[in-house]
Parts: structure tokens; C-alpha cells; sequence
């Protein structure tokens, strides 16, 4: 191995007589060559830093998911859902291992599904690192926990093993292949053959994440039907409120801060010249920009609904607020590293209408989706798809996916209707395909009686009958109440005292 | 584009005779200039890297003040609180991106206001790219939700969302101008003319960002007076509890998390060599010191307030340890690069008397401050600022604030008194410019009747009278017990049965 | 200082003549100094950002086992036992400053113990740079975490206080030097005479950190004996249930998202490349490989003990699934480094059952750990170093503990058995130390009626006898009750009414 060190006695003479020129020249080549393979392990290191915190960022998502999701349910199904998302990472930690990381990333393979890295077999290698694999598990846990909101409080538990393992190991891992594999017959990193010339940009997943978990959820929520309660006889919508708004801003603010991993990590490095090496422009400003995207995709949302509910309902609503911030982030997820800050204020603010716009749907269809996740996911992350095809950028395109002179970009940007046209095809494909896998899958647990629990078991809750109890004990000593003002199964909370002098 | 690698057999020709000097020169000067821009692209990456973590951390204590207000503030005004929380981080993206960051760091500009990148126009550019953008939007905020938990549970919705548009998009901005733009009047980057030869060392803001956040509150407060009951008839104090001691740990912890980021990220860069390139000293050591320092100013602010609180109260108490923590932190927040570990110990025990004795105050004033965010943020925000002035070591300032030589340093450490005089300004200037502007704003606000919520409201809580309901609901059956005994919109919990055998 | 930029103009006269040969050799070599030496600053300032984020991460763990602890005890002792978890890392602080890291890594010094650093004199130095001393800090205050878990609920506040130091300060330093300082008698890295060949692999610290805090806490819980009403009159267990799965499942993601930093963290620097320079393989893949191990753990430890508890116990158990994930993790701590994914899913496998196991002995014996911390961190944290012994790869080994050929390596790998004796060596030395130290200390509060309680007390809640008032105040105004209904310091909670229409 060459080293760098340089010893001017030992070149001196060297370069002192011309016949000792091929030496020279192999001293001072050999040290470049050193140089260079150093600048390698270099950017292994720090890519692979930026890669794992990103990681990690992503994978804090699942607990902002479990505390908002346990926010917003009723208190007695609070363990039930919070122990999905456990399991979400868990259950998808092993198949990912086993197959879905093969099926999504297999390389070389076809368009369709990846054929390779069963088990984590033959690796790691140049491209394939376990950073990598960590950062996709991390993304396909996510999708499996957004189905998860759409169905709760009235799912069996056995349901949820069963489909959770099937959209982790096999439906999202595929549909990742077809857009995000070098392979995909969608990718735009397609060496040749791009769909429409131009393959779908859907950078961190709206599509791919969001709109896969939304349509799953969808499917699962239909096939259950709403919750008991949740219209009454006349068929009024009945708000059903979830039992701790502290838990609902907990899981925003969490998810929110693992977003910046989810969006700005999806660049996978960061130590990547573009145009010029040697300038201030590179992959670090496009990341910066993308984490700007994000945050100001989100604040536009949550703004829009702070005064759009404002208008319709007459109140400041939090949990609102925090869907619609939700909503902005997962439309902006598809183009956020494309698209400049201004276009991404544009797409937070008619997310936040796509999102209200659904839920009114949903209340007319008499749909129940506790989380409103096929709404947010669903909605917003189909609005995001369209987003993108009309706002991105040619100088951000031509920088964030190169090696394709002329790509297609934005409709409104004067980019043409290609990339549009491919979104659309996204869309219909994504809606198509999990419909057809999940919707069977979710059709087949109903007719099997395994889907959803008895009324008894609903008007209980969950936690009880399934998980083996509450998940509050406020207080463990009843019986200093008079137990006949007692039903069975009620204590009263001790707190402290009324307010009292300090 | 010049390349690193270097053919040995392309170089030997050049260098075997004397004709081609110019050919072999140019060839090793075109590897050496390749390898001097690919170390400029690695320090961007790397510098990056460090910058957006830092950010996402800083980002992080937004959630942190959300659940430490929420458990500091009665259950029935939780939803407001995390409402402004919320909106603090929304409307400051949108108002920091169009107004606020031209106004701080606008280049080049006069000594008092910013004049450029509004809407982040003409961005990025060699000296600012997005990371530093979203760093700054995250101090930004931190700010507002410091004067939020001065006026909590009596504000009208909508004065807040005034006093926060303007404090983020105007006040805080202008402030931060003077301080940390290099054209800042009392900036110590400043080329020419500091201020007594200094400038002011306020590293991450306990004056830009604490004493602002404090002292805008401290008005809000003051004018609104104290709420309902906080004293009773015979004037004496009375503890209104917060209602979640958990939310209250959960948000001190998340702050002290992100407080990593707010002191050692403002470096800003972590790539720089102290001295001789290639020695194990530089900016990442300062930064892993100042993570200490930190460290250390709120250990031992915590502890001071463990015993001296028992001393004083009987018992050993959680949220005042939590408060005279984050006191400690507050007051090391100035000087934190250029102190060593011991100097950061006395800061954070100061910190804790100086928290204590303005609580006091405090009381005797009959002033109600829900989040103690005057005293401490303000308290020992001025503490902080003053213990810089006396224990700023000479070669960490030299270090961190280079290219000025013999600056004024530390009195205590032998550096005279001019870094105080320049410190003794900024307070000053600080509390009368926030007094002008803020003060004014929370007297007009008063006069319009938009400051305070009626009482009847304040009684019943705002998240009933303006968020559309409380944030918990733990029981949605409450009709399995005897109406009789319950007043109307009281329920009883329920909860698990006594502790029963497994 | 040489600068890397390098002028043709300037190099061309002296490569023209042989006479300049001289300072021709210099002009290149000097600028590949300037090269060798950026490298190093490079390596610094990225090996930096690796460990200080990695330590901030562990940090957050301390957050995780505060939320993790308050939900594992009864509500009415939640700020006790969070009170300890934040004097854990402030006590712990100043007491690792000023003894403990010099008596875990001052060096040179001998194998028992450090004798260099004290109050961080005379540092920083090339070898031990702060970001280290805040890594090692953070590892530190998990130890006393774990103990405290063991202890909860009937141990007095001041015997807290004084175990927590003497482990922080002490004990827990004084482990982690013999295996972890270079001068440790059991050391890895031990030039000279290690022990059976071999030294000890205890990575991340499933011996130092989990072993030692398990003990610690087993002894603690035993001279307690446990809380009242854990065991019936007829000696049958009864379960004391924690007030709040919620924070149950906050606390465990917590710990999750944090070991990443106390696992792949502990390799300390990223920016090192494994055989030949310039290949995509080195520390950084093995950093993504220990991420991945560590994972694989968690989950196979949760699928585990979910299957298992469901078969055993008859329902889906949240907060045991909880407790296994912990413990795979507490396994895996050890080898995370040198085994394959695979082998991990072993790891966390058997430490389900393992954690099983104890849990049913403990039920046996009477003991009782309301963290089950001795179970899981003791327990498991065993069952992670024999793993180790058996699982360790060669060629992870070569990598990871460099520098030593022909090491030992897992016993059913074909390493045969020096490491496996080594490994018995380490349960069994620190079993011994820290009961002869721990034992003692709690044994002497024991004597000198320091230790637990009263039962008035225990009945009571320590929030309300030591530390001025319960966690939660859900209603302040318990007046409008009927105060015939209730007894003293009783109050019902005011929640939302019944579910209405919106």
C-alpha cells in the first residue's frame, strides 16, 4: 500500500539525473495514487456517518408513529396500538432481513422484484452497505405503521401479525424495486429505457411510503367498516376523540424531527461535488435545501389548517394543526430535494386542503379512519406525486438525478408533461397493485372471521381483553371509595389535593 | 476539472528531460490543485454534516419546551399551550424565511438591520447555504416559545399569534443582527471599530436568545398580571401545579438533548485546525469542550438546587431541580467555548442562587410567570452573560474569535474590564430595545382588549373555551355511573382494577 | 506550515535543472505534508462528529430510562424515581469529572486502576480528547439507571444519593477500567500478557455497564426484600403494575434509538479503513454492521418473548414485549461487533428465554425488581458475554481488535475455548467486586436504617412524603364534588364529556 509521507532525500536524487525519471515518477504517482484512496475511505466515513444518523433519524419516526397513534385512540385500546408499532419495527426487522431487502434492492434483477441478498447473503459490497440496509428497513417499517392507524380499535390482533409481515416482507419492498432500484422498470436511474424518457421522481417516498401504507389502510378500513359509535342511528358523524392530545404533539413534533432523516437523508451521501469540485456547491447544499423544503412544506400546511378549521369549526384545533403539518410533510416527501422553498409553501398549502377535502369525503362515505392515515398518507401523498411533476426545478432535476442529459422536469416549470404523465402512471399502478394484494389479503382475513373483533371485545377495548390489562393505573387503591358508588371495573384517580399554599 | 491520479508512465517522459520542466510541473500542480479542491468539497461535507445534526438537535428543544410547558401549565389549558408551541415552529418557518433571516444576517448591511436574502432570495452563496438557514430558523424559535410560557393560561389565541410574528420576523431577528451578523455594531467579528476594542462574546445567545425570550415575556406577564388564584385573599402565594411532573422530565431531558446542538453546533463548523494543521488540536476539540462545559454548568446548577431547595423547602423537588437545570444551561449558554469545565461549575451554581433568589423576587412582586421563563430565562440569561465576562479564558478566545489578536478576555482570568463594559451594554441594550418594542406591543394589545381572556374563560380553561375540547380523555363512558353524583362535565376515570395476581 | 497549493511557475525552474533537484524534492514533499496533515485534521474532525453525536445519542438514553422507569412504578412514586434519573446524570457528571474518568482511563497506570485525569487535568491530550470524556460520561450514568430501576418505590432518598455516587464515582469506573482502558489487566488491547491470550470482548458493555448495574441492583432489591403487597399472605405473587404502558413504550424506543449510540458509538472513530486503503471496507461498515446486529437482537428478543408470554400467559404482552426487546438489547451489547446478523437473531433469542427464566426464578424466590433490572441487565447482560465467547468471527475480530494476530475467537466458530474462559472470568470478577462493593454499601444502609422506608411511608408514595406533591394533577378544582363522596386527598378527574357529536 502506497503511503503519502514524502521524503525529500530519498526523491532528491531522483529527480536529479534524468535516467532515474521512472522512479521518480513512481515516487511521486505512488503518493497521489495514496492521496486518492485516503479521499475514498474519506467519503466512505463521512457518507456513511451522515447515512446511519439519517438512519436513526428515520427509525425515531417509529416512535413519534406510536405516540401518535396511542394519542389518538380511546385509552382502551392505547396498548393495543402501541404494541403494532412495536412489533412494525420487530416483525419488519426480521422479514426485511430475510426477504424484503432482497426483493426491493436484489441486484442485478429485473424490473419487477429483486432477486438477490436473501438473508443478508454476499455482503456487503461497493454499493450494498449495512448503513443502507438499516436506513430501508427503517422506511419500510414506517409504511407498515401507517396502516396500522387506519384499522385500530377494531382489528384482531392475529390481522395485524399477519398483513403487517406481508406489506413489509413482500407488498412495499416490490413497489420500492419499481421506483427506487437502479433496476425498477419505473427508476429514473435507469440506464436506458426511462418510462416516458424521464422514469418517477419520488425522492423520499410519497408514493412509495405514504400512498403504499395510505391504499393498504384504506382497504383494511373499508373491509372493517367504521368503528362502533362513530355514526349514530341518524348517521351523524360522532368524533370519537383520542384519549391524550400530549401524545398526539409528542408524535408530530418526534415525526417531524425523524422527517429530516426521512427527506434530506433519502440523498444517501453527502460528499458529492456538483458541477466544480472545489466550490461551495455540492450534495451538502442540495440536502440543506431539501431540509428547507421540508420544514417550510410543513409550516405552510399547518398554518393553512390552523385558519381553514378556524373558519369551518369555529376553534384553534391542535390535533388538526398537527395532521395537516403531517399532511405537508408527506406531500412534500416526493420532491422535496427538486423543488425550491417557495414551491414547497405552494404544496404544504393545498396539501392541507387535500386533507381537509378528504376527510369531509370520508364523513360522507361514512369512512372511519382513527389516524385519518389513508386521508394523509393517501391523499396528501398523491398530491405530492402531482406536485412534483409540476414544480420541479431543471437546474435541481439535472443535479439530484445526472448522468441524463435533458430530463424531463416541472409542467409549470416549462419542463414539458413526461415527468406528469409517469406520476400519473405511479399513482394508478401504486393504487393498483396494493389494492390487488392488500385489498385480497384484507378481504381474505374478513371472510375468515379473522379481521375484526366482536362488539364486546370493541365496547371493552383491546387492552383488556387481548393484552392483559389497562395501559393507566392512576391509582392502585380503590378501596378507600365507597365501593357502591362503584361499577365494577371504575376506580376513581387520587391526585393531589386542590391547589395549596407553597 | 483537474484529477488526483497520476500515471506514472505519462510523468516519466516529462520529468527525464530538463525541456519538459513546464509539462511536469503543470502535470504535479494540476494533481496537487485537484487534491486542495477535493479537501474544500470534504470540509462542506463535513461541516455540513455537523451543522444539520446540530440543527435537527436545536429543532428537537422545540418539542422539549412543549412538554415542559404542557406539564408545567393545569390540564385544562394543555391543548393551548402546545398549540403555541407548535405555531411558534409554523409561523416563525414562514416568517423567518421571508422576513427574519434577511434581517439577522442580511450581508452586507449596516451595523443595526439586515438588508438581503428576504425569501431567501439570491441564496446560497459561498457564505450561506441552508444548512446555516434552518440552524438559525431553529434558534429563531426557541426564542417565542420562551415569552409563551411567561403568559400561559390567560392569553388570548389570538395576542399570541401577534406577539409571535413579530418577536420571530422582527425583534428577535434585529437582535441577533447586532450580536452575530459580522456587521453587527457589537459583533465580535466585526473587522473595525468593536465595541471597547471586544465586541460582544455572547457564543449561542444567553442574551440573544434567552434575555430577549425572557425580558418579552416578562412584560407580557407583568401587564397582564398574575392569573386567577395564583395569590390569595390575604395576598399570599399560592402554587397552581402544574398538572404533569412526567411532561415536565420528558421536556428538561429533550432540552438538555438539544441543547448539544444549540451550544456546541454554533460553531458551525467542526474542519478547522487551531494552529498547526495536522496536530489532534482544533475546533473539534473546542466543540467536544464546549459540549462539556455545558455539561457541567447544568449539573451542578441541578444539584445546587437539590440541596438548596431542601434547605429551604423540606423536600427534595423535581421541577425546581428541572428548572435550576435548565437555569445552568441558560447561564452557560454565553460562554460556553471560551471556559473551561471548573469556570462552567461555578456558572451553573451561581445560576441556581440567581434562579432561586429571582423566584423570590418574584413572589414578593406578586408576579405570575406559569414556566419560571423570566427569571430563568432572563434571570440567568443576564447571569450567563456577565459570568463570560469574567471567566473567558485568553487562548480559547483568541482561538474561537481568531484573526483579532490580544482581544480583551475574562476579568477574573486577568483580562480587564473591557469585555464586561461590552457585556453590561448588551444587557442593557437588550432589555431596553425588547422593553421598546415588545413592552409597547403587550401595552397596546392590553388597551385593544385582545391581551387577556376573560375570566369565566380563564376559569374554565382555554382548551374547552378555545380548542374544541380538553387534551385528555380517559374515560368516554362515564354513563355506567350514577349521574346523580356528578356534576356536569366531570367523569370518572377508569382505570384497571386494583392490583390483582398475575 | 506547508500549504498543499502548489504553483507551476514556480516548480518548473527547479525540475528543469538537475542543480535544483534539492529544492525541487522539497517543494513536492512539502506540499505532500501539507496533504498528510489536512488527512489528519480531516480524520479528527470526522471521528469527532462520529463520537459526539453517537454520545448525545447515548445521553438520550437517560431520557429513555427515566420515561421507561416512571411508567414501571405506581404513579404515586414517579418523581422519585425520576428525580433519581435526572441526579444520575447531574451527580454523575460532576463526579465523572472529577474522579471517575481519571480511575477508568487515566494512564499510564496500572491494571487495576487509573491514575491520571482528575478534574480533567492536563487535558486534552493527542490520546483523550473531551468528546470522549462526554461518551464515557454518558455509558457512566447508565449504570446507576439500571440500579435505581431495581430499588424503586421503597428506598429512601438519601441511600440513593449515596449508592448512586460510590457507583458512579467508584465502582462502575473502576470496572470499565480492567476491561476498557488499554491498562487494564483484562483489556483486549493489552500489549503485553493478555489474559488467556485473549483479554475480554466486551464491545459496548454488556459486562461493564449491564452486569455491573444488574448486580448492583440485585444486592440492593435482596437486603430491601421487596415493596409491600408484592407477595400475598399466602406467598403468592401479586403484580404491583406500572401506572402507564405509554411511557413504558416512549421509554423503551428511546433506549432503542439511543443504543445505536452506545453500540456502534463505541468504536469512537469511523475514519479507518480495514486492509488495503481506498476499498469501500473499513470501520464503517462494521459501525453499519454492529447498527444491524444490535437491531436483529432487539426484534428476535421481542418476537420471542411475544410468542412465548402468549403461549405462557394466554394474551399479547406489551410491556414484557418491551422488557425482551431491552434485554436482546442488553445481550447483544457485548459481541455487537464481531458476529454476523445472523448470529445476533441467536443472541436475542435465547435472551428472551433467558429473561423468562430469571423473571419465573425471581417469582420463585420472592425477590423483587420492579425494572426487572436485575433479571434484564444482569441476566441477559450474562448470557450477551458467554454469547460472545461462542459467536465471536475470526475476521471480525482481526478487524475490530487489530493489531494482535492469531487471536481467539467464538468457540462454535472453531476459536476455541481461551475466550469463553476469559469470559467466565469477567462474570465472575465482576459478580464478586460489585458484590463485595455494592453488597457491603447497601448492607451497611441497611444497618444503619438508612436504606428503605417506612411502610406509613411506602403506603403513602414517596411523592407525596419526600418530594412535595404527587406527578399528576389532572383536576385542580375538586369543589364541585360532593366532598361527601370522597376522602381525604381523593379527587376525580374532570375529563372530556362522553363522546359528542362535532
Amino acid at each position: 500500500m502506497a503511503a503519502i509521507s514524502c521524503s525529500a532525500s530519498d526523491l532528491q536524487p531522483l529527480l536529479g539525473a534524468a535516467a532515474n525519471a521512472t522512479a521518480a515518477a513512481q515516487y511521486i504517482c505512488g503518493r497521489f495514487d495514496a492521496v486518492s484512496n485516503k479521499f475514498v475511505d474519506t467519503a466512505y466515513a463521512v457518507d456513511n456517518t451522515y447515512l446511519l444518523f439519517s438512519a436513526y433519524l428515520v427509525f425515531a419516526m417509529q416512535l413519534g408513529f406510536a405516540m401518535l397513534c396511542a394519542g389518538s385512540v380511546r385509552a382502551k385500546n392505547t396498548m393495543n396500538i402501541m404494541l403494532t408499532n412495536v412489533l412494525d419495527a420487530a416483525t419488519g426487522g426480521l422479514f426485511y432481513y430475510l426477504f424484503g431487502f432482497a426483493l426491493a434492492f436484489g441486484t442485478p434483477s429485473n424490473g419487477f422484484i429483486g432477486q438477490h441478498f436473501f438473508g443478508l447473503n454476499k455482503f456487503p459490497s461497493q454499493s450494498f452497505d449495512y448503513g443502507y440496509f438499516l436506513y430501508q428497513w427503517a422506511f419500510a417499517i414506517a409504511a407498515a405503521g401507517i396502516t396500522s392507524g387506519s384499522i385500530a380499535e377494531r382489528t384482531q390482533f392475529v390481522a395485524y401479525l399477519i398483513y403487517s409481515s406481508f406489506l413489509t416482507g413482500f407488498v412495499y419492498p416490490i413497489v420500492s424495486h419499481w421506483f427506487w432500484s437502479a433496476d425498477g422498470w419505473a427508476s429514473p436511474a435507469r440506464a436506458d429505457n426511462l418510462l416516458f424518457g424521464s422514469g418517477v421522481i419520488d425522492f423520499a417516498g410519497s408514493g412509495v411510503v405514504h400512498l403504499v401504507g395510505g391504499i393498504a389502510g384504506l382497504w383494511g378500513a373499508l373491509i372493517e367498516g367504521p368503528r362502533i359509535g362513530r355514526f349514530d342511528h341518524e348517521g351523524r358523524s360522532v368524533s370519537l376523540r383520542g384519549h391524550s392530545g400530549t401524545l398526539v404533539v409528542l408524535g408530530t413534533f418526534l415525526l417531524w424531527f425523524g422527517w429530516y432523516g426521512f427527506n434530506a437523508g433519502s440523498f444517501l451521501n453527502i460528499l458529492k461535488a456538483y458541477g466544480e469540485s472545489g466550490s461551495y456547491y455540492g450534495q451538502w447544499s442540495a440536502i440543506g435545501r431539501t431540509a428547507v423544503t421540508t420544514t417550510m412544506a410543513g409550516c405552510s400546511a399547518a398554518l393553512t389548517t390552523l385558519f381553514g378549521k378556524r373558519l369551518l369549526s369555529g376553534h384553534w384545533n391542535l390535533t388538526d394543526v398537527c395532521n395537516g403539518l403531517l399532511g405537508g410533510f408527506a406531500a412534500i416527501t416526493s420532491g422535496c430535494s427538486v423543488v425550491d422553498p417557495w414551491a414547497a409553501i405552494i404544496c404544504g398549502f393545498v396539501a392541507a386542503w387535500v386533507l381537509m377535502g378528504c376527510n369531509k369525503l370520508a364523513e360522507k362515505l361514512k369512512y372511519d379512519d382513527p389516524l385519518e392515515a389513508a386521508q394523509l398518507h393517501g391523499g396528501c401523498g398523491s398530491w405530492g406525486i402531482i406536485f412534483t411533476a409540476l414544480f420541479a426545478k431543471k437546474a435541481y432535476v439535472d443535479e439530484v438525478y445526472s448522468g441524463q442529459p435533458n430530463r424531463p422536469y416541472g409542467l409549470l416549470m416549462g419542463g414539458g408533461g413526461k415527468l406528469l404523465a409517469a406520476h400519473l402512471v405511479q399513482i394508478v399502478v401504486i393504487v393498483g397493485f396494493v389494492s390487488l394484494t392488500m385489498g385480497t389479503l384484507f378481504f381474505l382475513l374478513h371472510k375468515l372471521k379473522l379481521l375484526r373483533i366482536s362488539s364486546e371485545e370493541e365496547m371493552a377495548g383491546m387492552d383488556v381483553t387481548s393484552h392483559g390489562g389497562l395501559a393507566y393505573v392512576y391509582n392502585e387503591e380503590c378501596s378507600n371509595l365507597d365501593p357502591a358508588m362503584l361499577k365494577p371495573g371504575f376506580v376513581v384517580s387520587r391526585t393531589a389535593p386542590p391547589s395549596s399554599a407553597v
